[in-house]
């Protein structure tokens, strides 16, 4: 059973782990670019700070290149009997070429899907594993530092072969998507509603004993704690990957996804500036009905010219 | 049958209507509030001025208030056996109970749905009745001369009893909404590949012998001609009544409708200047993760941050 | 402040919630039509039982005509200054009509969204109440026996005027859909992948430290304890009226309601023996490619005949 | 010019396309696995069949492997300055990706996206046209005889470099889908409507003069003339890849696709015998109210049991 990894990244995530890792009993070995942070000056010193037997690394960088520069690095650094751990957002395909490769040199692999975000220090962090029985068996004691306090399985799961970790926490992130589209569409309608005079306290009203309580509800209520009306926040939404290969997933699987897919769009449309899609509806509706269209320029709120449909 | 009709409402539709129905043999007198238009002073002139027997009078004012006002009031002007045509974008419930105020003064009332927009002096009306057999019978002379050249049946149809006809134009509409997204999509996917150097020709080059190929496509070709990018059109889009309608009318009836929901959503969306929702959905990502929010303030379009999801 | 308060409906949530307030401290008269649960024979009786002063009676019977009759009838049993409690789901609008006039005969109303189902009566209701300010302080020891232990505000709240704590309980119900549908697409795309091999355990490890925990999320692991495959439930999913009427209420008020409409036709569509929408789909296929169609008839599972799209 | 092809595969597509190259004055030497179709025994045959000079081959067998394999075998088979031709449904980055091939060895490659199904023959084709500017003007011939009578950039565009006519021909497909869901939920609702007594003749007056007139509402009409309430035709709808690369693009794109996507989502429903992500929410349901399930098993369509929502 491991008791001292190597973890590569000391980002935010990496260096709260490295932390909770600590305080769990497992020593670590840091090793990042930023000589501030870092424990060791490159990879190799990291890997020759390892102790002897089945050594083990974790990679916590993020997805795509900078991921793969790393695990390619390991592989020619670490040797049979070793594991590496990519516990960044690598989408799942990665996954399975990083593993065959790595396997070619009796090095294992082991993916890593980590929820729980800046809370995860201290509330400890939700775990998606994929990949070999016995792999996943050694690693245990990691898993067991930084899952939360609790029943190992309601913060822990091995969820099946290599890829399967990435997997479940792609889908998580889909889910996360659903659910926070699900509040923010509730709150509009709620804000847009006169009789409504406490928006705040209605949400706030909900965190216990309703059937919509969360621990987002938890923030969304402690969101509007600090902005009542959300003033000081732009419309603005980013997506990672992760949304995106969920939907990408289901329609390689043929399973209707509109709920999640709907929030992935909202986010794309939040970005937008202008949206050619709705220039061209109204090009149409200028077409054909001699319906009033606004000239392209600064967005002028308020309701628009009353038109009989066409 | 009928052979002199009054006409109430001469804005852009009601005007071509007059010259469509003299065109093809019907005589006409209008009224208008407007002198400049007008053929007669008030509702009672135009009462009056149309020949004894089986009075008609088509109505063809804004939907809601308006039109009820002059229903209202036709009803007390008209006697038994007379009929008021109510032409406008009535909701189908306004033409049962309007029905059935006029059906206790002997007054009959058949409601159409009538589709073409400015288009329709030249190519004809589109036209969907609602009302009792005998009376539309009655009415056909005032339809032939309004619906498009052609088989009768490819521009006209009794579609049901009261009703039925704004019924009927209320789903053209709603169609309508998602066949124009439906383009106004593609078009903007067109638009984001840089391999496409011609989305104008492509579109063009669907006008024939294509599967998509329909007269909102020539529109939207022609749009595209005017306009290459369509610069001078703002993304606004207004919507009317009808759209609305046929979501409420789904959801009364069970029936899914999820691209001509997403439609109207989208029509919704572009006239926000900003999405509370979305300020929900930043602010619950900034609360997890620490993603980085955008101040409110004008916006900064081009790529957002990277973040590893949470 | 009331000791002492009439309850009308002893059904499912009736009853638990006559023990609940009574555990609270509370005396509960209850009315209900069941000889062999009600305390008194009608609802003359229920109002003669209550101690003079302010006399408080809760309506929890089904939404629409038996709530409408319940309220009418005690309008008239009722006098100056006595208060009718709505706890059931009526939509608001019914509220402001019987809340207007009950005021005619000076009778006070307030109407309560209450959330929790079954589990309420163990971990209290979460209470969303609209009103005037000193009738629903007066009503206060009621809501403080009702809501969940904890801070007062994490469980009530005072949404504003009449009708808005039924919507705010509507809209907690529009966000229960999208919340339940984001949850069970997820989990339709972790069970249709090979590579998972444990769909139950990974949806337990969300349960901590996650973005996604929430009690829906635990309801599911349960459910999925007791079934994994959940082979003995049908896909057939009913629909109560709020999650329609957060829909229409969008539309009213122009909000963007993707995700949670998304959710409701998902439900229609559940209950569709056969699509006429997916039927009208299958015939224009064949029309336009001579693509294959299934004859109607018993669902024949499988992939599909291959054709090339025209 | 070219005035003398050869054409591999003669299914459906290439047989009718065959014999409207013939009837345009272009001579084709047809090849197919099939002998009783073929015009030569293999493609060696079909090679050796045409002039010196520049030859150009026409592919038309289904995309993935048979096109692959085509493509591959041709490469062998021609030498510089000989011309391939893609006319199938292959995803865009296949072209790239033969073209790069084949320009190794000096052979051309363009890709057409072809429109038109079973009608083309008689109609002709609409051409979406990708490739070097000098290898298309060679190809005009062709696209001549095939492309629709009339002015030829109404069924014909060069719409820019390789791949950008499958692309083309692929968000065609993807507005396809939204057309045609458009008109299937407008049929589905009128359908459900009793005040509506002849759906197909309201369908049928819309084909002339309305907004919403289209080849397809064409061919919705006449389905509902031979069969009027779709009686005879299952509501199981296959989706060939096209439409899911649209949706896959715009994800990649960042383009927002709500309607293309919901058409998407709405076949793959239609394919489920049951829906595990409708089993989880009724399962869910169950959890939190004591909502009735339906047990497992035949369906039973009708009204389900009246719940209130919890």
């Amino acid at each position: 059973m491991v008791s001292h990894i190597g973890l590569v990244g000391l980002g935010k995530m990496g260096h709260n782990m490295r932390e909770r890792l600590r305080n769990g009993g497992i020593e670590v070995t840091g090793y990042d670019p930023r000589p501030e942070v870092t424990d060791v000056p490159d990879l190799a010193g990291l890997v020759a700070a390892l102790p002897e037997g089945r050594r083990v690394v974790w990679v916590m960088v993020p997805a795509g290149a900078p991921t793969r520069g790393v695990v390619d690095e390991l592989g020619t650094l670490l040797s049979e009997g070793d594991i590496v751990i990519e516990g960044g957002n690598s989408h799942y395909p990665e996954d399975q070429a990083r593993a065959a490769e790595l396997a070619e040199r009796g090095v294992g692999y082991v993916d890593v899907g980590v929820s729980g975000g800046v809370w995860g220090l201290e509330n400890g962090y939700g775990l998606m594993v994929g990949g070999e029985r016995d792999l996943v068996e050694h690693l245990m004691p990691v898993f067991d530092a930084l899952r939360p306090e609790g029943p190992r399985e309601e913060g822990f799961v091995h969820a099946g072969e290599v890829g399967a970790g990435h997997f479940a926490k792609m889908v998580h992130n889909g889910i996360e998507y659903g659910l926070m589209q699900a509040y923010a569409e509730g709150y509009e309608l709620l804000a847009a509603k006169d009789i409504v005079t406490d928006v705040h306290g209605t949400m706030k009203a909900w965190t216990r004993g309703t059937v919509v309580r969360s621990w987002l509800l938890d923030l969304m209520v402690k969101a509007l704690e600090e902005d009542p009306s959300l003033t000081a926040i732009d419309d603005w939404v980013d997506d990672s990957g992760e949304g995106r290969w969920t939907v990408d997933e289901a329609i390689d699987n043929a399973v209707p996804l509109p709920v999640i897919s709907a929030a992935l769009f909202a986010r794309f449309s939040s970005r937008q500036t202008e949206s050619p899609a709705m220039k061209a509806v109204a090009a149409l509706r200028q077409q054909f009905g001699g319906h009033a269209v606004r000239p392209a320029g600064p967005a002028s709120p308020g309701a628009g010219p009353l038109e009989p449909p066409a």
